[in-house]
């Protein structure tokens, strides 16, 4: 598109992109309405319903024909391949349980707010992947010597900062070469819904959710680092400005379920005082959970909670940790999680200007009323 | 709950529930997050996939065993039932597409606006349910003479306006004995995931989401007609404290593919310049769609698209136009609906103190670009 011709938007808050009120745009709504968490109490399953997995779409749900959907996979390679979802769906097939959640989890929290698409705590699931290592079609394509990264262009298109664009990420060489990730043509054991990729998207465990490709019709080996807007959108800095740290792995983090029942308005929980076993899961892109720790009173004390072992290396952990409330009153329970990397989530928050990575502890305000 | 132990939550707005302000609460976020719309392209399939549905939870989703989860019948019949799954799944079975909505869709579009979960546009979906009619189950029970409406109860707690209650709705008797309303096991030929009801919910064709109670485990026979909360606050009136009019089937209504391309955080579409075939969905809970209206200019004139037959008596009708998008500019697309019965949207809002039924115009922004 011309510079001439290029379309101006309607700017949102101060133009900084970053919202000191805690009230919300009707942009940021929109966003809200189209993208989805997952509701808390839907930590509960170890596999998350299709229906209930987190979901963000960039631009729109792409209508695609799987008759004559084509993976074209090219660039630096000796032999360029024209792949139907048969073809891929022929070669070796590998299903892996894998939990994916959004680099912009827990933007809304952060004070200032920076004007994105508003989560609050749940861009997460657990879903069981099936497709075929993405090595294997590289290995057929034969990189040339001097490839450096792997590039995955969706079928979805956009205009994103006044960029147009079809959404495009990169992988870097040695992580797009890891047996575990996949070209992915199945979720739960079924074709993908449109929404999360139809015909087929890319699954790259540890990663943020940004990095698997939907809606997937290209793969191209570059001998340059690309550098296109998803990457310098990704990005961890103090500015819009500063180049800042890319956004790769998922960072430390642990959610609970809320206990007890909701007012629907404010969500506020109510729990009849009692035991009460207060359960969640905990995920971390660099490592197994090894810790998580759990307080009732918004962090001034901290206990262990139990973790259980992940069903798969890429799969969150169910921790549970058995509560007194037997005395009524105002409760704010907070958890925390270590992985084996040495990460911990922090007390407070963690500000970037876009909005990236904040795994400030999970809290949920909690009335016990008197049995 | 004794009144001096029920907790004070937080108030929302001045208190009225009104809020003149167009930014949004923290509160109202959280409802958007959790509660989903169905994305407007998606209005492109005739059957809505099960993981873009619209969907709204007042509660949590509740936790089910399907091995333990039980159906009573009871009230004023001859012979109570305790039904489990299986039995259901015995007696005879319909399978029907039905189109279903909020009677909050369009809320969040009002000014002043009420404070609830936020609707814009697209709490809606079309789904195929399967289940046995509640006739057959009520026939088997034997109502008494004296029966004037059946009480529906799920499984699903919380705390609403002040009172703590179970999710309850009645259906008056001639609405329940017809033949289309099904106890539904089955969406799109699939098990009911947890968040649309797993295990069993109730389907009342061409009555707003409120009805179609989900995590169904109770029904009752009443010979009083239900007063309870869900009743007092599905209504339409001018302040929150006149009783109105109850809220039940859905209001005639249309809504359009966005065409072109999104950007990302205004959402405002982009499109190049030549032929357009604008798409969507009309439906109405009053009859079938005689005649849907298209506008490119904000709603100066209109102009008929075609019409599609229904696939089904419940379900939604696609419709059609041609718009000749030759000409570089900014658009203001708009449809709007006419039933069998004579209703048609209305070119301004319809306020409502609960932001109820607000059927307006569906209206979206186009910046049509030379090509």
């Amino acid at each position: 598109m011309a510079a001439s011709d290029r379309p101006v938007f309607p700017v949102v808050g101060d133009g900084s992109g970053i919202e000191p009120d805690r009230k919300l745009h009707p942009e940021e709504l929109q966003l809200a309405l189209r993208n989805k968490a997952l509701p808390l109490e839907g930590l509960r399953y170890d596999v998350t319903p299709t229906g209930l997995h987190y979901l963000l779409v960039h631009y729109d749900i792409p209508a695609v024909d799987a008759q004559t959907w084509r993976l074209t996979v090219g660039g630096h390679v000796r032999q360029p391949l024209t792949l139907t979802l048969a073809d891929l769906q022929r070669r070796p097939a590998r299903t892996l349980p894998v939990t994916l959640e959004c680099a912009g989890d827990g933007r809304a929290l952060l004070e200032p707010r920076p004007v994105s698409q508003p989560w609050l705590a749940g861009a997460v699931g657990n879903a069981a992947w099936t497709g075929t290592p993405l090595r294997g079609i590289l290995d057929e394509a034969g990189l040339e010597d001097d490839v450096v990264e792997i590039l995955l262009t969706g079928l979805d298109r956009g205009i994103e900062g006044g960029v147009e664009q079809d959404y495009q990420r990169s992988l870097p060489l040695d992580t797009a070469l890891d047996d575990d990730v996949l070209v992915a043509w199945a979720m739960n054991d079924r074709p993908l819904e449109p929404q999360h990729g139809y015909p087929v998207r890319v699954i790259v465990p540890g990663w943020y959710g940004m990095t698997h490709v939907k809606w997937l019709r290209s793969i191209e080996a570059l001998s340059v680092p690309f550098d296109g807007y998803q990457h310098t959108a990704y990005r961890y800095s103090q500015s819009r400005d500063e180049p800042g740290e890319p956004v790769t792995l998922m960072r430390v983090r642990s959610l609970l379920i809320p206990p007890g029942i909701p007012d629907f308005l404010t969500r506020t929980r109510v729990v009849q005082a009692g035991p009460v076993e207060l359960r969640g899961r905990a995920w971390s892109g660099y490592g197994p959970i090894t810790r998580v720790e759990v307080s009732v009173d918004g962090g001034a004390s901290w206990n262990d909670a139990e973790v259980s072992p992940p069903p798969g290396v890429h799969a969150w952990q169910a921790w549970r940790y058995a509560w007194d409330a037997s005395r009524a009153g105002e409760y704010e329970l907070c958890c925390r999680a270590h992985d084996r990397a040495g990460n911990v989530q922090p007390v407070e928050q963690y500000w970037t200007a876009r909005g990236m990575g904040n795994n400030a502890v999970h809290r949920v305000r909690v009335l016990v009323r008197a049995s």
